[in-house]
């Protein structure tokens, strides 16, 4: 959707690329061609030193960390200028990357579309990803990324967000968890954490993955804020079911909660493969309608689900049958 | 970590491959050279045509979506037999892909890490990063993944989940949002974030980003669960803050809390370029303590910032000036 309609020499383009954790051979074909077919690079000192062996000969703007917003003010005045612009990002341009300010500045600047900059994002693996590869499975259920920065972000903000995920058990990934003068957030993630998670909580400190000077430790969530973690650590917070086992980080998907894994798969009673579970949507509705035709209030049955009194009132205010009787497809998940 | 120390041509080897969005101009190279270089390759039939071109010559399993386990079962008897393994997960093979299953699989029959079978995960972008980049850059704030599958996952799970990150204000990713037997998942999802979010929060309909197929259609909270949706199909809400101009879904990164954007980037009053932010957690902490000192209770600060009353109390209790005065190091942020 952003690609032009015609491009002549003269036009400039903007390519936000994503260059994965940091080692070429996890990089795309994409992000090794955009680096490729641009005139000038710019980036994060750091980042750049990541993609050295790919930017010979080119124009080359390093730029520390504090100057996102440089970065995409000095990358529209190249491809304003004809350039062929690539703006590196570590793991994902989207992810706290420089996707969004760069379209923050474009705007800014009258920017539309129709502009002859183009603008092309080039999405890579994100730290959350390439950190889950290196110490096992941990995000094989329902996560979330948060940022411990409060240079743009008030704390307050933060922390409803990490009590929150921490109260609803999601897989937690900590992005940008400590740094020299940043040092008491991390602390603060842990208290609101183990109001809703226990101690033994599993928990791995991810420190450059893929790249030479990659550390990898197993902590649990009571000792996390004790461990060796700077601005290249990702903290990666298991749910309730996540194991550590032989090293390696696991979160189960559930099938346990529908097959009997130690018996050649059959299913637990009640349950079928491709199929919701008994304790999916419908059956809960079912469940929900039968025990508060029994009596049971809406206030007891909030409780029960842990879910908020409005929202099951307001689903026992629809019909279930209707619902359940949805034709079927064809298509069949796990 | 889980490299073999050796390998002799008996020793077989399961590589858990994430292909991306299924272009193979977004897959890295790794991805690439572990198919190459694997024997055999398992998948969902999908999934497998997408890497059509690369597995000519090799032994191929095509599994049926339900058969994630299967998959993994004929992996580990393939590997056992000394064969080279990729087993293709589109996105990252960690992201409700084949990882966990494996690992579950592979511990049941007794695998460790020192079994002569080696695992290697390659980690590519899942659906979240794809979709992201083909919308603009939804993505540059606290985001999260959620299944709105109930096959493996009881609803009340996915409901508190639903509920909890749609009052965090997250920026937030549905995986599965319908298929064809499951059609009122996507409905509760809406009415649960209708709870906390904005009739008009921008939502984007992705469908096979990067794909023949891809289709991107912007819509708001209120007529989400009216838009055509399928198991193919990402489901992106916006936060609060998240906007949608000239076709582009931009969620901004918070440089106006801190800079004027109209004003050649000056800081605002009280800001400092690579400083947490005034209402960061050591300017809050102290603000905190002001308004407790002035008379203002835990209960009145609790409902100010919206964040449980033990937690106020716990930060009251620790000194603000210790920690505020920690050593600041060289590390800067924006």
């Amino acid at each position: 959707m952003t690609e032009a309609p015609l491009t002549t020499a003269s036009h400039g383009k903007i390519m936000l690329v994503g260059i994965g954790p940091g080692s070429v051979d996890h990089m795309t074909q994409r992000a090794r061609e955009a680096i490729a077919e641009s005139d000038t690079v710019i980036g994060y000192v750091t980042y750049i030193k990541l993609v050295a062996d790919l930017i010979e000969g080119k124009e080359v703007i390093r730029k520390s960390m504090t100057e996102e917003l440089d970065r995409a003010v000095s990358a529209l005045e190249a491809a304003r200028a004809g350039k062929k612009v690539a703006l590196i990002s570590s793991g994902d341009a989207g992810v706290y990357g420089m996707a969004g300010p760069t379209y923050e500045v474009l705007f800014q600047a009258g920017w539309t579309p129709d502009d002859p900059v183009k603008v092309e994002i080039v999405p890579g693996a994100s730290a959350i990803n390439s950190c889950a590869a290196r110490v096992g499975a941990p995000l094989t259920h329902d996560f979330c990324a948060i940022s411990l920065s409060d240079l743009l972000t008030p704390w307050p903000v933060i922390a409803r967000r990490l009590d929150a995920v921490a109260y609803a058990d999601f897989v937690v990934a900590l992005y940008n968890p400590k740094s020299g003068r940043r040092t008491r957030q991390i602390v603060e993630a842990q208290r609101l954490f183990l109001r809703h998670r226990r101690a033994d909580t599993p928990v791995a400190i991810v420190k450059s993955a893929y790249r030479r000077r990659e550390r990898i430790e197993f902590t649990t969530l009571d000792r996390m804020a004790e461990c060796d973690i700077g601005m290249l650590t990702t903290v990666l917070i298991g749910n309730s079911n996540t194991f550590v086992r032989d090293g390696l980080m696991v979160t189960p998907r559930g099938y346990a909660n529908k097959y009997q894994m130690d018996n050649d798969g059959a299913t637990r009673d009640g349950e079928k493969p491709g199929r919701s579970l008994s304790t999916g949507l419908n059956g809960w509705l079912e469940a929900l309608s039968e025990a508060h035709a029994a009596g049971d209030s809406v206030a007891t049955l909030a409780e029960r689900y842990r879910l908020p009194a409005d929202y099951i009132a307001a689903t026992l205010a629809e019909p279930v049958e209707v619902l359940a009787a949805e034709p079927s497809g064809e298509e069949s998940e796990s």
